[in-house]
């Protein structure tokens, strides 16, 4: 058997061989210069892009939706645009580092005060809890759609509902993990940022990600400020939507990819690939969970993501003996610092699996077969040298110091 | 004849085959998750890319040599992070909006002054009224190496080497247009940021560019924050570099399309190319020279730009023209709108050809035969419907109103 990839929640593997093939025809063939200035055919699978994600989320206006290199840009580019000094913000212990970091820096230049909303140890969020936090004050609610460790995916329209319910309050929604596995439609969330990634369930190549922004919100600062191929005259940025937030030269090729990938989605695909994923996700935590010696903190999930620690052994370590046995998988904290509390206490984080739906049941097999080894044999493991022990952190701010 | 490419400025075209047929490969068997948190031979090629680029300028730490999405975010990074409130910036007018957007931006939310060193008519810039702007309260030296507009390198040794006796003032370096046309050693000049474009000279795929910063400058802060694959645990940005610049999934494709085209670059090929473009680009100003109606804007150069303006006709309706001929050119302000004012005093910009390697001169002579008609016609294309008048912007803070 060949090697098992086991990381798309990192990046999706193998992309379509159509996409491939037509990007390659892409890269070779086109001379790059499709400037914004010029209104060819050539740079209509611009907008082309712009509308079909418009219409795989459910938002009206494809000129609001904004190319960033990836999700960590386009929440860098909502964060430090929209909160201001001693804005109150409300998110989820289950963020990546791409909000917390944002949100920790802005706690320490910019003074302001953030709730982190807990989680079971499945990494679901306590969505009363999170109402509790809102109040008048509240300027900005955070949440992350589908959790990157455990796989678990929040009840995202109870969720806009009931934060709705409490007032005009904006809601950004990080749905790096979501995009392209679940079905998605703002006409029913509201929400006023959404933003997404390429490379991962979209199945476009690595470099490409962004965000919706709601018009009323247009008037923030963008991250950079630049050459816009149009409006050359202005000292200022241009207002003009979306060319404000992308200064500089695009990712032409990027965008291509993730043209011809968003072509080959529909409903239909969308949904075999969503029931394929759990059933095979399903499988794995059960047959995980009649093994001896491992912890599991997913619950089935149509992420495709299974996290587990051996008892006794650092997560890298599983990872690197499912390696040499060519099976990639991720292990660490993943970027997602403030949920392994919840899930569990190991300072070296957890093992990763995450499928998609290329995966098939005899990879699974051969996962567990080799796992059913290594559990039989943990004794020998734990004899090695500890990396540097870090404690696992909390957020700075807890609710019941606060409230 | 096929259609001919005169527009490398803004992006070079065609690249070499061989980094085509690399970077296909590449998309189709890599699986993209070589995480920076592993050490496996995949990733190598990220440093190996950093090595040769700090090589080609002559810079010691590889690790100093930072990837972002374009030479704009470049710009910025530096720009935002190192330019204090109330700090003196003395720039010139080649810049791009790149440049001059933040600046001007600056100037409002930071109170900031530029002063702007004027140019000839053909761009090159007052190295004298440079180094008289510059006193001991200035904090940074913003110098355009060559001008994406007229093709006009500056001095850069010389302006560096003054610029230094005057003090430590830090010196930016914008080699956009330069890099991979010209041969850079920061050893002589010792710049404290360096600025390149992947996509231009160094002929990779649009989406990547960078900047080399010394170490003496890595506390500014990062345009962006987030998940860097490495220290998880902590909760502001870990302060290892590259990675404290370089937040979210890189574009590890692009990153690879530099390494195989700086792979095949040489001192050796990188004098005869720049020998030739020059000899192709003075022969192409001597033919436009000898025609009437013409109006050039570019002296001889290495970067292969020629710029001009039909008299009586819109820049942008001369481009129109040859387009109609395949041939693709590029015209307006080109996102330098300063320079304009030096050079001509019409408000619609110029024509810009700029050359590659791979020109050749029965090219030139296509577009010579083709302009030679233009201009004999030039009265037939005066009744056009005329675009909105914009006036062509100056420099907000004029060196006589402050000095």
């Amino acid at each position: 058997m060949d090697s098992i990839y086991f990381d798309n929640a990192s990046t999706s593997f193998p992309k379509s061989k159509k996409v491939l093939e037509s990007i390659s025809d892409f890269i070779k063939n086109t001379d790059g210069s499709y400037n914004r200035s010029e209104s060819t055919e050539e740079s209509d699978y611009i907008f082309e892009t712009r509308r079909k994600l418009a219409e795989l989320i459910g938002v009206k206006y494809p000129t609001h939706i904004i190319f960033t290199s990836n999700a960590t840009e386009a929440l860098n580019t909502i964060i430090f645009g929209f909160v201001n000094k001693n804005a109150n913000i409300v998110s989820t212990v289950t963020e990546h580092n791409s909000v917390i970091r944002p949100l920790t820096y802005l706690q320490k230049i910019r003074n302001i005060t953030v709730d982190w909303v807990e989680c079971d140890r499945y990494g679901l969020i306590n969505v009363d809890e999170l109402i509790d936090f809102i109040d008048e004050k509240t300027d900005l609610v955070i949440v992350n759609h589908g959790s990157n460790v455990t796989g678990q995916v929040q009840p995202i329209a109870e969720i806009c509902k009931r934060v709705k319910q409490k007032g005009d309050i904006p809601i950004l929604i990080d749905m790096s993990q979501t995009i392209g596995h679940i079905e998605i439609d703002n006409n029913n969330l509201e929400a006023d940022f959404i933003v997404f990634t390429g490379h991962k369930a979209l199945k476009a190549l690595s470099g490409i990600g962004g965000f919706y922004i709601n018009p009323k919100h247009t008037s923030i600062s963008p991250l950079k400020v630049g050459g816009t191929g149009v409006l050359s005259e202005l000292l200022s940025q241009p207002r003009t939507l979306p060319y404000y937030f992308e200064s500089g030269t695009l990712n032409y090729p990027r965008i291509f990819s993730l043209y011809c990938s968003l072509s080959e989605m529909s409903i239909e695909t969308l949904k075999n690939k969503k029931e394929y994923i759990y059933t095979l996700t399903d499988y794995l935590i059960n047959k995980l969970t009649d093994m001896h010696n491992i912890d599991i903190y997913s619950n089935a999930n149509v992420l495709g993501i299974v996290s587990f620690n051996i008892k006794g052994m650092i997560a890298a370590r599983v990872s690197s003996l499912l390696q040499k046995e060519n099976i990639k998988t991720r292990s660490g904290l993943l970027c997602a610092p403030f949920l392994h509390h919840h899930i569990h206490d190991n300072v070296y984080g957890c093992v990763r699996i995450s499928l998609s739906e290329s995966n098939t049941k005899e990879e699974a097999d051969k996962l567990i077969d080799i796992l059913g080894g290594i559990c039989n044999k943990v004794g020998e493991y734990q004899n090695i040298k500890l990396p540097r022990v870090y404690e696992l952190p909390i957020p700075e701010r807890k609710y019941f110091n606060e409230k």
